[in-house]
């Protein structure tokens, strides 16, 4: 089993080596800078590690690994428009649409969007790819939430914006794994309840959301229930699941 | 064989039924707007003229179809966008965004597309998605390549920004209908040939594109040389391609 490092310097390679369709031309410029500022990476090492709990090669995955790593940095550039977030700037760098402009910046997130299905669509059967379009259409339903709901709606946003497409982390490794469906439930919430664990954890680093509603002692308390939720899931499937137990333990102390 | 308007009408049909994911919750409505308003369906039609061709019901071929017409629509939805082409009509109403703001645009955008894929992954197979998602990928480079090429890079810009997704309304047919790819290649001549003829003749009813590199005249002229080789492309083919002859008059005549 890869720790969770190794995984994701693979991540890392396989971005850095990523083929873009050459339609995209100059375009192709931006699309690369949205995904290639770093991050935590999160989402692709969770599917890696799954995979591998699994019994499925990381080369295996890895395709599967970058769709969910576009989907992300497709939501990011979108989120930071000035007609939405607003956002000038990403990882202490210019967010897209600073960088490139605000036209440049809504057709760089609509190719990030076009290439993660491009990643899902390389395996023999559509599994991959359908996890990946439900996982986003529950992000953009999130993230209008997240600017016309109610407070009311923070739990709907969460479950949205972020646990989708954590789910479909699992979810997706579980298709480029062939796992089939009726084994894929107690990993479906695992995946389901990490998404939870690191948007409360997103909040009490952000002191909103969460915190906004519970207090910065109570949030942190309910990160902890949900890192033991999460835990014991893990202990429900019969597989060496070392791996995850520890990207579970970092999310749940991550300062950053 | 059915003629175009009644394939126009099973389009509309469906289109008008077409379930959306539950999660865009209120959002649905502006997606809902961006499809329902009219516009001629040329690309399903396309479609699922071809798809009767090679012996598959419309039945089989209609979310193939659907899901042409979803990224036809997410296209116009962000080409609007005040930072792309700033239209604030479309088809006699306002734009997605003049109706319901910018940032709702662009979600509306991205779920469009979403949902196209939705469509494209409701087969056994991944065909129609991966063509799919080559064509959107052509797409947002000849929509980059509007805004910042040359005069001199017109002929790629048309290729890719309306041939690449005509070209797909016949190849998501093929996919639909499980044809081999080693019979796929007059289809696709002809597909990409419908591609270039729909597009002149829009410069034609514009007065630009074509007709500033040509003269309307020169740009008539280059129409009905385009839509001769359409035919030919078809007369190579054996099957009863009737309807998509009529369909290929029909173009080559339009007035709006």
């Amino acid at each position: 089993m890869r720790s969770p490092e190794e995984l994701r310097g693979l991540v890392e390679a396989y971005l850095a080596d990523l083929d873009l369709c050459p339609d995209l031309g100059d375009l192709a410029e931006g699309v690369r800078y949205a995904f290639a500022a770093g991050g935590k990476r999160v989402r692709p090492v969770l599917c890696l590690a799954t995979g591998e709990a699994v019994g499925a090669e990381p080369e295996r995955v890895i395709p599967a690994a970058a769709a969910l790593e576009l989907v992300h940095a497709f939501s990011l550039v979108h989120d930071d428009l000035p007609a939405l977030d607003n956002d000038d700037t990403r990882r202490g760098l210019p967010s897209v649409w600073a960088r490139f402009g605000e036209g440049d910046a809504v057709l760089v997130g609509d190719a990030l969007l076009a290439e993660a299905f491009r990643q899902a669509l390389s395996y023999p059967t559509p599994a991959v790819a359908r996890e990946l379009a439900e996982a986003t259409l529950g992000m953009i339903g999130g993230q209008h939430l997240d600017i016309h709901g109610q407070v009311e709606d923070l739990a709907a946003l969460h479950r949205l914006k972020t646990g989708r497409l954590f789910a479909a982390s699992v979810g997706c490794a579980l298709g480029a794994a062939g796992v089939a469906v009726e084994e894929q439930d107690a990993w479906r919430a695992f995946g389901e309840e990490v998404g939870l664990l690191f948007q409360i954890v997103d909040d009490v680093l952000d002191e909103d959301g969460y915190v906004f509603l519970h207090g910065p002692e109570g949030a942190r308390g309910l990160a902890a229930e949900s890192a033991a939720r999460a835990q014991a899931r893990l202990e429900e499937i019969s597989a060496d699941t070392s791996v995850l137990a520890q990207l579970v333990s970092d999310l749940a102390v991550r300062t950053e």
